[in-house]
């Protein structure tokens, strides 16, 4: 996401002339401008409008994209949207979608709404949402389409290529058809560039290739992005666990849950969530952020109680108070570091027990080695400051234990949650300042109560 | 990257199984198992052993692999390994490779080894290679290859289909051809499914789609992303500024860019670089973590700075010092939420000065919602720990003052970073926290000694 400064992304770009037209109230421009954008570029606009543009803004959008931008908009911004919608205009939008997306969308809606939904469907593709409906959404099965050109083993390519000539129609990123036994069972692919450079007698067992495997439909959403990177795919079937072709996944989806993923790191370790509407109404982004402060809060007053252990302390040396933050932010920054390696080595799988020693050995060396340097550098201070050498020397020991001490758990923290079921990323963050504190405060007054006081 | 605790990463699975074979020695086994995989998959795990054996594997991988796991690794691991290899191993492994992945690994080589490389191509290979190092990495032309399928608007899909096969051979992730007129301009796309569903009597020219138009070879890869996302294409036209095709960029390129920038402001956030060696050796990661500790120190610094001025009022009321940490912690907690949420705003183009006023009375008014509620909390904590309402009156003017600040700044730093130039994902962080705790400080103990001393 990071990107050079200069650049403005097209977003910013169409974001600003839509709020310009707005404020003029050239309310027709607006409109030719938003249907001239793909359905995926309006679901990001939107997201980026206050509430009441925003409901304007998607008055404007042509009723036959409603139901494409709602499948790409985020979860609450297409939540408080479909709210103000009539239940026969929301059945219109949604007719035609694709049962992938479908199925994301039906879970926002009341009963009431899915019955006329499922009522409007005929049977065939009522039968295809049943499919995918019937696998977690962050799963292989959730993520799949139905749409799959299947071709049998044993006819030749001419045979396939008439047939898709009759047929007229391939769905979209649709780059291999696949090949399938007598009883749905899925054998490998016929790439289309295959289908148009062999020979045309050649039969589709000749031709096809057996990799990439079928993906089982309970393969996490996760592992099907990192087997779409690792083989460059552009689609891929997905089979149940006797091996039959239930249907397929395309790249475009997977690139959704990369980014997704990816952002979701990123923003959970601000304890914010992917999905959250960055416009939601104060009271509700009130309450959300409350949560995460009043765990903060908790942890704060550890790091609190652990200051008010050496009140004595302080009240003799009052120097103490002025440079123990340092310890405390210098512990923070360093773990964080590792924290943050960590838990993008987990999530990409890159770090487990196999490396965790040897990872955990070079990072205590490099806390070891900074928190030398910078104790020197503190002590320095420290001392012509307060022209205490023993102030200095507390202050340096503090900073190496509390660079140790951040390193350790900077590292341990994330595998230790991870083992525990819990996202590294969310509970990390707020764990390692716990202890980057609680040590730092503890090294620095306790070893000031035994020399200085 | 967040994901299920309970599922296993294929790279964890195979990263364990990797560490286990090394261990006992079955080094025809580790051959074995690693020449199965994806050489993308083969170059995370390089990536995730340790150095020495890293060199072990990377003996065991297939020579024919080389070239394609070197275009995979991340620069850091890939300048370690080139470093160890002779210059004709080197030149042996480029062979074949696209040019963009050329271009890429030849910016890590010495300058005898690139004649080297130069002079082992054909004419052909070399124009196409100084085409793609003609432009930065990142953008359109550093992204694309030159193996594009061209076809003129004038003949009939029949000559196509007739061309395709006698040309034996299309490249990989070919979704369409593309279409040129005799000057080489780039006029539109010939998909595959278009060329193998529609009647062959008819001219490329009635066929043909003109969208997506051909990208500027200028545009920053950021935008590319941006446009397959929301065009969901599996490949694209690269243009010179005359709109003459130039090459094409391919969705698996682009997964790589969304990959990677998201891992980047998650990184660059910590002070962290996406291209480092996880694994480098301890005074190399000594060195780049000593210098984000350095910068930290010197805000650190400033925060102690200004305890340091009220040295008096806490040597009255030591309580103060047990309590600061709480009002700075609670600061830079609450900053860091709307921190995150502008970052990633700014880098998808969601948050721009089109909505920035909105989104700041928000903040601000959360900010208000937040910082009352907690003074509130923090304030009878206070109260009974100390018992005395003054403490804890200070220290709830305090809270509200911090986290408005706080919200002002978590929006305001990023924008203005972004103007300046600066990466806000780099430099915002610690912006940020220099301003909840000096303005923590300063609001808690003037306000103390204003009314407590």
């Amino acid at each position: 996401m990071a990107e050079p400064a200069e650049t403005r992304t097209r977003t910013a770009a169409h974001l600003e002339a839509l709020t310009q037209a707005l404020e003029t109230g050239t309310l027709r421009r607006v409109a030719r401008m938003l249907n001239a954008l793909p359905p995926a570029e309006i679901a990001r606009l939107l997201e980026s409008l206050p509430p009441p543009q925003r409901a304007v803004v998607w008055e404007l959008v042509d009723e036959s994209y409603d139901g494409d931008v709602l499948a790409e908009l985020n979860d609450e911004v297409r939540a408080t949207l479909l709210e103000d919608m009539e239940a026969e205009e929301v059945v219109a939008a949604l007719e035609g979608l694709d049962p992938d997306d479908l199925a994301d969308i039906l879970q926002d809606l009341p009963d009431t709404v899915i019955r006329q939904v499922l009522a409007s469907m005929d049977q065939e593709n009522r039968r295809r949402l049943e499919a995918v409906l019937s696998y977690p959404e962050d799963t292989a099965g959730g993520l799949m389409n139905t749409d799959t050109v299947t071709v049998r083993a044993d006819v030749t390519l001419d045979v396939v290529l008439r047939y898709l000539r009759m047929r007229g129609e391939i769905p979209e990123l649709t780059d291999s058809l696949f090949v399938v036994d007598r009883n749905g069972r899925y054998l490998g692919v016929l790439p289309l560039t295959a289908l148009l450079t062999r020979d045309p007698i050649l039969t589709v067992a000749e031709v096809m290739e057996r990799e990439p495997e079928g993906i089982p439909a309970t393969t996490p959403a996760t592992e099907v992005a990192q087997l779409f990177q690792h083989r460059d795919l552009v689609s891929a079937a997905v089979v149940d666990e006797r091996g039959r072709l239930l249907g397929r996944i395309t790249v475009d989806d997977v690139v959704d849950v990369i980014r997704e993923e990816a952002d979701q790191a990123l923003l959970s370790m601000a304890g914010l969530d992917e999905e959250d509407d960055m416009f939601a109404p104060v009271p509700v982004s009130y309450r959300r952020r409350a949560l995460w402060l009043g765990v903060n809060l908790a942890t704060a007053f550890l790091a609190s109680w652990v200051v008010g252990l050496f009140q004595d302390t302080i009240d003799q040396v009052v120097a103490l108070a002025v440079l123990m933050p340092i310890v405390a932010s210098m512990g923070g920054i360093a773990g964080s570091q590792t924290l943050t390696l960590a838990i993008r080595g987990i999530a990409l799988g890159q770090v487990s027990s196999a490396n965790a020693a040897w990872l955990l050995t070079k990072e205590l060396l490099v806390g070891l080695l900074n928190g030398m340097t910078w104790a020197v550098v503190v002590g320095l201070i420290a001392w012509f400051w307060f022209d205490n050498t023993q102030i200095a020397a507390v202050i340096a020991a503090a900073i190496i234990i509390n660079l140790i001490c951040a390193a350790f758990a900077g590292l341990t923290i994330p595998l230790a949650l991870r083992r525990m079921g819990i996202d590294p990323a969310l509970a990390g963050s707020m764990a390692l300042t716990t202890v980057t504190d609680v040590v730092g405060f503890f090294a620095f007054l306790g070893l000031a109560s035994l020399y200085l006081a």
